[in-house]
């Protein structure tokens, strides 16, 4: 507990969508300070912080009053400009570590790190050109799915390639991005577990949940998710070997499909995650406390799962649903503070408990 | 539902307490905004709101700016000066109402009002001068307790008169504020209920809860409270009608006293209260969004309690405990940003939840 920042102290965080208001948030409860770095003005995160730094990822003067302000930096989304990372760090440090954003940065050091550590993940090619494409569909086969190294989220920056498919089309709509080429897994369901690791290495998992995705968006997370009491042991405990492995601190998502053969990793993402709201209702200490936690050198908090919950986003125009959302039993309501219902945009997400089962 | 403010709209919170502070955070959650009133700068709401007003009560350019700037107007604390709520009532609605303030920001008032709705308070005297005093004590009998009409809170502004007491010093203590003389009840413990009225009329109320002062501060409040099953619905009912003869909207906090001939009502406060800080972990819906509900013109949220719970004052030096108790399964700490652990001064809170009994 020696390393722990007082309550007082302030949390810098990276980014200021949805996520980031979260966190000022769940830091608010414990009586720290949230001070949000974005460059875009009025923000979902900013609307909830006193302190907040507009400025550009590689304004350095901005970085260093920013870190100069804050007495450790988080972030809410892993695709930072390393120079920013660079900058900052060398006046406070980053949580989780820059080991955790190099691996997750990269599709490619992500699937050979997991590879590594004996965690199955989809078959997968280095993709570099024409060449390569042909040489890894013919190893892997199609139906398979071309994905930037870098920079993909809600689907974006993916391919799919059907059999007699042009493949050549598929890479230049990457437009020269370096890319993998993953093959399909034969899943019969996805599930995700949220972990979290204090500074002196506590490992705590909440509840692993099934996610619902619709056009590569996330739909739902219903907990508890299908899974067989050894299938239930075997996620959380691959969940900590990355995160020990990691010499993580913070909260961290693992995407994972549920196969005949076992759990395979489809992904992680070094933050809290969408698949992780449910916990605002059903536990006493939810992911984003827990996240500023182990960030601030807090013990973990009780992540003890007391209901059953579904968590459904509310995207694009769903939000108008609001007044109705609000009147439902047992429903939970979280909006984000964005002005415009843009589709495919994350406006909010109502979470719906019942007691366990 | 017409008159719902929609998300993005702005809750003006007068005030910039630990109260306020929550109320800002549960305007967040729904995706509202909100500004807050104050004139001290750094206080614990202002901390996580974007936005703030710091300035004097009887700054009427400040005040005017400030209604401007937000959709609705309500209060943390009671004690609002009474020329500042004029002016904002010239541009936007005060929720609770005027009524409410009255009522309750003056004893005599408030017991008046409480008797003409048949409900039981402690016998009372109104009390001008020393001849009123004595004729008062006569008839109400010592021991008993003096206290000033207005801007009495956690135990101040009150003096004890013990038989034999010289009754002329507890008067000249209170610096000839006009007082009341209340006797005393013979009770067995106090209870709370934190109820809610909507714009359109609804009400709710959330569970009864147990209180334990110290001092003349609230040390403990524990859920469920010790009430016969027809005390229960007593409680619930006597809030609904104190709430529908004010015309109420938003939270107000009714301590109870529980005697052997029923329910007396010891004071009632227009605003979210101490006492039902355990709804923050036992309710899918808090004392504080069920507030912001109210005053946005929201439909009422499910505040059904899902879990026993204990929630305990941090004062003073307790708040030090910190990492002891972030460390307690079960346990949620709140913490309320106050930099100084001064004597008396409430820091913070900690819910220690467990499931139903």
């Amino acid at each position: 507990m020696t390393d722990a920042l007082p309550p007082g102290s302030t949390i810098g965080i990276l980014g200021g969508g949805q996520l980031g208001r979260m966190l000022a948030l769940a830091a608010a409860r414990l009586g720290l300070r949230a001070h949000v770095y974005d460059p875009a003005p009025d923000g979902p995160a900013q609307q909830v912080c006193a302190a907040a730094t507009i400025a550009a990822w590689d304004d350095v003067e901005a970085l260093d009053r920013f870190a100069q302000a804050v007495d450790v930096v988080t972030y809410e989304f892993e695709n930072i400009p390393t120079a920013a990372l660079d900058r900052l760090e060398g006046h406070r440090p980053i949580r989780p570590g820059r080991r955790a954003l190099a691996v997750s940065q990269d599709r490619l050091t992500e699937k050979r790190f997991l590879n590594d550590l004996g965690l199955a993940t989809a078959p997968f090619r280095d993709v570099t050109g024409q060449d390569d494409l042909a040489a890894a569909l013919k190893e892997i086969g199609a139906p398979a799915i071309l994905k930037t190294r870098r920079f993909g989220y809600d689907g974006k920056g993916q391919a799919r390639i059907m059999p007699g498919d042009d493949a050549g089309a598929a890479l230049e709509s990457l437009k020269g991005a370096p890319a993998i080429l993953e093959g399909f897994v034969d899943f019969s369901h996805e599930v995700s577990v949220i972990g979290a690791r204090g500074l002196g290495g506590q490992v705590a998992c909440f509840d692993p949940g099934e996610n619902l995705h619709e056009d590569g968006i996330l739909r739902t997370t219903t907990v508890p998710a299908r899974l067989s009491t050894a299938q239930r042991t075997d996620a959380v405990l691959l969940a900590a070997r990355i995160l020990n492995a990691l010499d993580y601190v913070g909260v961290i998502g693992v995407e994972l499909f549920v196969t005949r053969a076992g759990l395979v990793v489809n992904e992680i993402a070094p933050r809290v995650h969408n698949s992780g709201h449910w916990t605002q209702n059903a536990c006493v200490v939810d992911q984003f406390e827990q996240h500023v936690r182990a960030v601030a050198g807090w013990p973990l908090g009780d992540g003890t799962r007391h209901a059953d919950a579904v968590m459904e986003n509310l995207i694009g125009h769903d939000a108008n649903q609001w007044p109705d959302l609000a009147a439902t039993p047992g429903s939970a309501v979280h909006l984000y503070g964005k002005a415009e219902a843009r589709d495919g945009r994350k406006m909010g997400h109502v979470n719906r408990v019942t007691p366990l089962r």
